[in-house]
């Protein structure tokens, strides 16, 4: 049942890296996910803004020394004159260099997966969306929570119209890392975000906050029309927010709220997110993915499982094994990628793209929106800003 | 174990009920939570505003004729000028009479138990208050969910410091009756509350959102400082408010959501609290009353169940029963009334009320405070207004 | 709705008990369920094998002196001979006492409510049921935990045909309050229960283990066949059972294990009941007491709520209030002593006594079965015993 | 921190696989978890019965042509004469070809991976360890559950003596996809795995109940003493058993009970593992594997995550990615063959083996006899039988 999901072979596609160099948490993810469904090969990289850890990485991985780069422009610019120059890049730096380097691959006509936030300003996220239009090009932003399977099922029971019109959106995304000032032991992630040269304009929305917009736009297909945020600041001495409560409104005249916070005791990485209609109920946790919490009027809960044979075709697509058998991270991150790499072999053949479902560039100019308005209705007191 | 805590015999006391009739919910509650301790005897009534109805109910549940009342005002007058009069009356009738019908009694020197809201007006609120200080009567209001033994133990472990200072607040209470229009389908319940001149300004909010407000007080002792609510009304046809959002701010600096659902499809009655401090968090589920999350920084999370040896004092003194059989909101509710019982007990009897424990009318003055803030600010516009 | 159901007024019968003075848990338990619905009146007494204790106990419970007994057989003879002597008896001693005292109640043709195991040996629980017979008394075992809405539901679904053919049942109780030597701290529970010239042949089994059995075999109607049972002793220098691993064969080849254990840390009163048939399975927990977990081939789990609109009929009347207001355990016996009371009180009209749902004195018979050959498999090295 | 892991580069190793052609489950399993970490690059196999599935499946996974065998003898012989031959292979085929397979490849002199159960017969299986052990050759069993960071912790947490002295052990593991024939439907395990032929004497207990076995059997170091086995069949013409309880004794004197069932509906894979000592308990589910739920006597029980500040070292030093990233199947699988392969790095270097951590040819062989015991004690009238 596998086979038939790989349309493609193994190694088809070739791939270079910038950042996910030593101590990186995210490069890691990136090249597991890839490895996982192995349609791509790290031939290029720069992993590291110091070239020493970029070699040590480097050699690590298998790439072969000419491929290793001081820089990531020197990179672009020989990786776009090789005969057998890498497919695409993968972008795994800290916020603010987001939009520099996506650019320059852009420019050299090479097609790019990138973290999000996609950029810090608007503008600058425009910019891509409409370098990438223009180019050509495919962009995907690594909203990885997309990829899971009982996401997309939730996004299809409401596309199928289960739940009736959507009418309450809950979401939030609870952490507890930066309870306290982490960023002064040491911790490399922690200095980072909670640094606005590195970050931006916002830590505890643009890092998390980002991803419920995200999530809740990919299952719900709704569109954010006004918000007030309120952007905290908890643990003392820090300048950007670790905290945040966002009122939403959608166009259809939905409403919800948005919670993210790196202050909630007790919480790993809570995604959650519930989704109520006229007719029904759809309830999603990142921490237990494998699963939905289904509820129509009057009928008793449900709780579907991921492999059930009752699952809908495009989750039960990237559904991998046996309903029971944990699929994790790793799994929806690489689902993310395997769709990425099987519509660039589709394009570099001039097929049909149909089938494409990855995060794109669109998706991530959403989300670099979303972050300015909430950002910029805390500033002015927590008032509402249209989007 | 059990027989330490009651200080006082059965039946000492003796009660009134207005409301309660056929087909009431709540009247039947607060007679069974009563019934459990027996330490006071149902002994006359005014149970329904047809005057068969209070006959039947009368009869059904052992009160002697003469002590049948045909309207309210009798009741109050004739029993307080009986030797054997009713020490105290329970109120379990629709929002709009709470006021007048307390007011009554409260004239007539008799102390109250009051179901929620309080009243529909502040001023209203204020003058019971107030009229209660003055003939120095007890008042207490139905926020039955604070009897639960957890609330109480993460009330103490929130006043000895175990988590530090409260940074976040996150109260939730989704239901999902009014999720289609059962007001049309000759439910009592859902008729008058979804009836402006029944249950006042708000449904939603003033039903179970200000068991939100009350939770959160009674757990955390802190004071809201403003909030910027969105009342809304997603059934066609409906006039009140059957969904809630709303931001609020507490004195200490602390910030949170209260969301309150009438229409959460797949939701009982979900009541739910995190509270999150500097130093640990704490979580309540009204649906699993019996337990309580808790989570210091860097240490796995906990659960606490009730009658388990580590209970704090004032927990410990309303868990019946050992850890492991469930105790629910019949006993909730039984808690509210023995505590308020007692404390009559002691006031006739001239000896010091100190272990009193219920909640007050001073509490549902700042309940129906909130109420009104909460539809005044979703009035102009879902600002932000102070409390 | 509520009102629907009770069919007879408050105060209608009398009883008197023996045992539940001082320190008793379950005593003060049956006192309080029955006095949720209020059908019978406590009106006499012999609380404690020390008259002291009774009297205490006899004043705070407001029965009057001339009813308060030295010991259980002067009790049952003056009962017997007064024009308003109770209708029945609650027996809450330790185990081997059951026998004699039911048996001295049954003879003064008083009606009797005991608790479990109802006798030591199989003999005495087939003479109580004989005589019950043969004087035509009614005769409760507090099995309390089948009076729970969910556990009738269940049994519903069964005799439904909902899952088809029963195949599989788990049944587990697991508790750890005897993990350590507890008897040793002065703990009266404990020390009664561990001592066989008190508790009988077995510990945990005759405690607990009798639960699985009742409530087994009330949810399944099926009868078990067969067992093979390893009674343990874990705790050092306790002579009884603290733990036992049983298979067991039903009548209809179903086939299950009974799990029972006092020394399982970290559970309070873990009694879990799985039934898995050819088309569908049914889950529930004591300790959640208001949710079933159902499932049927091919189909996602579902998670059904006490009180939902789809309870099927005798478990929907004994539900006392709406979904997500949790019922406990207090309810649950009540529901038993409600049935049993209603029962009685048409047996004394000469009404019809369909609607008759309390577990009887032949259920109890058949839990001291049980009990009796799982002590002599594990006696004889754990080998296969009829029953 | 994931970086300090990989001792080893991108690519060292090569393997080959027999089996894991077209629809093969497992197979595929096998090749996403060595590509997670990329130690070992797949060159060489015989991935089917069937030839033409042989050359498309290796196609597919771009294994070059000379390296696509038609059976597994020729593969064995070819690999071990080259230079660059495989150094280990992965056996994902039937149970009944396990022996002989991997017995081929070892007097190759190449090292093994094998599915479990490792042989039909204990003697097959100890020939296979013998074998092993006389050339000095690496042999991994794919006891895949053992991986998983958390088990690793409850075995550390045992071996450091957190629950004291183990006295209970409750091990099930129950699915539901043979409630049905599924076999009769052209489901290509089901038949296999129903069919004697092919899975030799037991279906259930030698597909998951060996799960049971193995993974209690690493968490506790316990050994089995004695077990008393009833293996059931109870869908109609099935002959291999599709459920089985059995009564396990260990030689610490511990008791307890695994379940294995195939027929529990509403069940996809939950192998349950819970350990009760004189100290604490452990409780694991796979189905929500990032998670281990630990209880101390008198304590509150507490939720321990994967990747929490908390770990214990070896538990630690496999999780991957931050708590709260779920870790799946795949990630389990992954790190047994992480350290498959490193330890065969270290081998082939000369380099000391301390560290390795994955399922041995003698837990294999253990698997194996508990299997054939459990078969023999069923056979012979669910007695006693010894280990």
């Amino acid at each position: 049942m596998i086979e038939g999901k790989e349309v493609a072979s193994a190694g088809q596609l070739r791939y270079g890296m910038v950042g996910g160099g030593e101590g990186s948490f995210i490069g890691d993810v990136h090249r597991k996910a890839i490895a996982i469904d192995g349609l791509a090969k790290l031939v290029a990289g720069c992993f590291s803004i110091y070239y020493d850890d970029t070699v040590r990485t480097a050699k690590k991985l298998g790439v072969s020394d000419d491929r290793v780069y001081k820089d990531y422009k020197e990179m672009a610019r020989k990786e776009s004159e090789r005969e057998d120059g890498i497919d695409f890049v993968s972008i795994c730096t800290p916020n603010v260099t987001h939009f520099p380097i996506a650019k320059e691959f852009l420019e050299a006509n090479i097609n790019v997966v990138c973290e999000k936030p996609l950029a810090i300003d608007e503008s600058e996220a425009q910019e891509l969306a409409d370098l990438a239009k223009k180019k050509n090009l495919l962009f995907a932003v690594a909203y990885a929570y997309s990829g899971y399977a009982m996401v997309k099922h939730a996004r299809e029971m409401i596309q199928n119209g289960a739940i009736g019109e959507i009418r309450v959106v809950m979401g939030e995304y609870a952490q507890d890392w930066l309870a306290t000032r982490l960023e002064d032991t040491g911790n490399m992630q922690a200095a980072w975000r909670t640094d606005p040269s590195q970050t931006g304009k916002s830590n505890c929305v643009g890092d998390i906050g980002s991803h419920i917009e995200n999530t809740v736009s990919y299952i719900t297909g709704l569109k954010l029309k006004s918000l007030c945020a309120s952007l905290d600041s908890f643990v003392p001495g820090r300048t950007l927010d670790d905290n945040a409560e966002i009122l939403v409104r959608f166009s259809n005249g939905a409403r919800g709220v948005f919670w993210a916070s790196q202050v909630a005791v007790g919480h790993d990485n809570g995604l959650k997110v519930r989704i109520f209609g006229s007719k029904g109920s759809i309830e999603w946790e990142q921490e237990n993915p494998n699963y939905l919490k289904i509820a129509y009027v009057g009928e008793p809960v449900q709780i579907l499982s991921r492999g059930g044979g009752y699952m809908l075709p495009n989750a039960a697509s990237v559904s991998r094994i046996p309903a029971g058998h944990p699929e994790g991270y790793y799994e929806a991150f690489a689902n993310i990628y395997r769709n990425f790499a099987t519509t660039l072999i589709k394009k570099k053949s001039g097929e049909d793209m149909s089938g494409a479902d990855f995060p794109t560039v669109e998706d991530g100019l959403a989300g670099v929106r979303f972050i300015g308005k909430a950002v910029e209705s805390s500033q002015k007191g927590s008032i509402w800003v249209d989007i």
